[in-house]
C-alpha cells in the first residue's frame, strides 16, 4: 500500500485531507476533472490547472480503444502523453463497457464486448486486464473492475452482483503491482439495499485497498436514496483511507456527500455543460443561449475570477449563437473553475470548523436563483 | 490622418516598419490573425497573444450580421467585447457580401443582399454604411468598401470596376471620421491588368489614405501573376504609408510579397488548417490525420516553442482521430505561432540586411519537405 492519505481535520463525518501520489499531491475533498480520452474536453492542460484542478480522471474504456494501452505505455504513460503532470485516477473501464459498447457476454471471468470504434473486433476485459491497462496508462490510482447495476434492480440481482464484485475486487487487488505513490481502490456496490452496501463494504475492507469508492449511485435514484446509501457505507470504511463517490454530481450532491464523509468526486457535469451552453453560477445554472443575455454586460458570475468572467454574458452568448469553439472552451473552463472554487470553499470551511454554515449559505444562494 | 507609420529599415523594396494605433503598436511586416466573429477560431485571446500576434482582423460582414454593429458599439467596441486589447483592422464587408451572401443587386450606390443568418432580411451596404459599422466596431484600421473581381475577368469589366472602386473609396474616405490612432485604408484593384493597377493606385493616392491595400489577388491566379501585380503596384504607392496585401497567403506568398514591398498580411490559412488537421512546419505542411503519426514521438516541428510542440505528434494525431476540440485548438495555435515566427524572422532579417538569404534558406528547407 503506497498511496499516502492524511486526514488533516474532521467536522462530523466531513473530512479535510490530502492524498500524496508519485505525481504530486491533491487536497480533499477533491473534484476530479473528467479527462476521458487523454484530454479534458475543450481545454488545454494549462487551462485545467488554472481552474484549481489537482487530479484528473482518465477513462480506461476510451483509452484502451483509442489510442490503446500499448501505445500509451510506449509513449511513457498518460502523464507524459497528455501533458498532465499531476495525479491521475483511471476508472476500470467496466462502467463504459456496460453502457457504451455492445456487450457480447458477461461471465464470472469478465466481460466480452465489441465497439463501433474499431469496427466490431471482439474484446475481453477481465479484472486482470483492466488492472494491466491501467498500469500501462501509468495511472496513480487504479480502480478495481466492478459491475455497476442500474436502479431500480431486484434484491436477487443485487446480491449476486455484490458477491461477484467482491471476487473481482480480490482478483484486481492481486493483479495490482504495488509501487510507491500508486494505489488501487475497491468499489462498494449493493444497489439501494443497505444490508448489501454493508456487506460489500465489509468484503472490500477485508481484502484491503488504498481507498474505497462508492459505486452504483447517481444512476437515476432520488438524491435522498443516494445520501442514505452513502451514510450507510462511509461509517463502515476505514477512516485512514480516502473515499470516492463515483460519477457525482451536482454542487448540492457534493455538499451532501462531503457531509456524509466522502473525500473524492468526479463528474462530466461541469465539462459537458460547458459544451452545451450551460453555465454554473453561485445563483444556480443559466442557459447562455437564452436571448436575454444578448446585451447583458454582467459577467457570468460576478464572484468568479476565471478568464470567461473577465468578459461579459453578451460575448459568451454571441460565441454560443455562432457555434464558436471558444464558447465551449470558455464555458467549460468557467464551470470547472466554479466546481473547484466550491471544493476550495468546502475545504476551507472544514478547516475553519464551519462547514455546516457554509453549506447552508451556499444552498440558500444557489437555489434562490435570481 | 492619424495612424503613425515608421519605416525603420529597408532592403530593396522590403521594409521593416512599425504602425502605431490607439490600441498599441504592431511591427511590420505583420501577419494579422483572422478573428472573423470577434474570436480567432478555437483560441482564447491570451493564446492568440502568446503566438506573437500583434494585430487581428475582424470581418465586418459577419459582425454586422451577428451580433450587429449597434450591439458591439453598445458593448464598448470590439476590443472590450472580445477581450483583444491590441490593434484591430476590419475589412469592409464587401468581399463577404459578394462571396457569402445572396446578392440581390449591385449598383453605384452600394450592394443589396440577404443572408440565411437572419432569415433573409434585405440589407443594404453602401460605402458610408461600411465605414459607419467599422466605426461602431471601434476598428483601428477601417477598410474602404470595394468590389473584388474574380480572375480571370475581361478588360471592360476590370476598367469599370477600377473606376467604381475609386468613387467608393472617395465616399468611404469622406465618411470616415478622423481620430488619433485610427485610420482608413484604400484598396487598389485592377485585376491582372498592369495599366489598371497603375490607374487604381494613382486614383487612390490622389484621394489620400493612411495606408493602401492591394486587393483582388489570391483569387485563383498563378503566384507569378500575383507577384507581377504586386511589383507593378507598390512602386506607385507612397513610401511613408503601410501596404497591405489582402487575404494572402502561404509562407512562400508572404516572402515574395515582402520582397516586393508589402507590409501587412491576413489569411485564414493557418487557423483554418488548424481545424482541418493540417500542420505547418519549417519542412512543409503535414496532415496530422495520417496514420504514420500514430506512434511518432517527435513534436510537430522541433524548432517550434508553442505548447503543442511540448507534446508529441502521436498525441496530436490521437486528438484529431477522436475529434477532440483540443486537437483544433493546439494545431491552430501551433500554425499561428509558425506564421508569427516567420514574420519575426522576416523582420529580423530585414533589420540585419540579410532578407534575401533568409528567404532562400527558408524556401529551400520548406520545399524539400522531409
Amino acid at each position: 500500500m503506497s498511496l499516502k492519505f492524511t486526514v488533516l481535520k474532521s467536522q462530523g463525518m466531513a473530512r479535510r485531507g490530502r492524498v500524496e501520489t508519485a505525481h504530486g499531491t491533491f487536497e480533499t475533498p477533491a473534484f476530479m476533472a473528467v479527462g476521458t480520452a487523454a484530454t479534458v474536453k475543450a481545454l488545454t492542460m494549462d487551462m485545467v490547472a488554472a481552474t484549481g484542478t489537482q487530479v484528473i480522471l482518465g477513462n480506461t474504456y476510451h483509452l484502451m480503444m483509442r489510442p490503446g494501452g500499448d501505445l500509451v505505455e510506449q509513449m511513457g504513460g498518460l502523464h507524459k502523453f497528455s501533458g498532465w503532470h499531476g495525479p491521475i485516477l483511471t476508472d476500470s473501464g467496466g462502467f463504459q463497457v456496460m453502457s457504451l459498447s455492445n456487450l457480447v457476454k458477461m461471465s464470472e471471468d469478465g466481460v466480452e464486448f465489441t465497439s463501433h470504434i474499431d469496427g466490431g473486433i471482439k474484446h475481453f476485459l477481465r479484472p486482470e486486464d483492466s488492472v494491466h491497462i491501467q498500469h500501462q496508462l501509468d495511472s496513480n490510482i487504479t480502480m478495481a473492475l466492478d459491475e455497476c447495476l442500474h436502479l431500480p434492480t431486484t434484491r436477487e440481482r443485487a446480491e449476486k452482483n455484490v458477491d461477484m464484485v467482491a471476487r473481482w475486487a480480490r482478483r484486481s487487488r492481486d493483479a495490482f503491482i504495488d509501487r510507491p505513490g500508486y494505489g488501487i481502490f475497491g468499489i462498494v456496490q449493493g444497489a439501494d439495499f443497505p444490508y448489501l452496501r454493508e456487506k460489500s463494504a465489509q468484503q472490500l475492507t477485508e481484502i484491503g485497498f488504498d481507498g474505497y469508492a462508492i459505486g452504483g449511485l447517481a444512476v437515476g435514484e432520488p438524491q435522498e436514496t443516494m445520501f442514505r446509501m452513502i451514510a450507510t457505507t462511509t461509517p463502515l470504511l476505514p477512516t485512514d483511507k480516502p473515499r470516492y463517490l463515483m460519477g457525482v454530481g451536482t454542487p448540492l450532491d457534493i455538499l451532501g456527500a462531503v457531509e456524509r464523509g466522502v473525500d473524492m468526486f468526479d463528474c462530466v457535469m461541469p465539462t459537458r455543460a460547458g459544451r452545451t451552453a450551460q453555465a454554473f453560477t453561485r445563483h444556480g445554472t443559466m442557459n447562455m443561449k437564452n436571448a436575454r443575455f444578448r446585451d447583458d454586460t454582467a459577467p457570468i458570475d460576478d464572484e468568479c475570477t476565471c478568464p470567461a468572467c473577465k468578459l461579459n454574458r453578451a460575448y459568451i452568448h454571441h460565441l454560443i449563437k455562432c457555434n464558436e469553439i471558444l464558447g465551449a472552451t470558455l464555458l467549460t473552463q468557467h464551470n470547472l473553475w466554479f466546481y473547484q472554487d466550491l471544493m476550495r470553499d468546502i475545504r476551507n470551511s472544514i478547516e475553519q470548523g464551519n462547514f455546516a454554515q457554509f453549506k447552508s449559505e451556499f444552498i440558500r444562494k444557489y437555489t434562490n436563483a435570481e
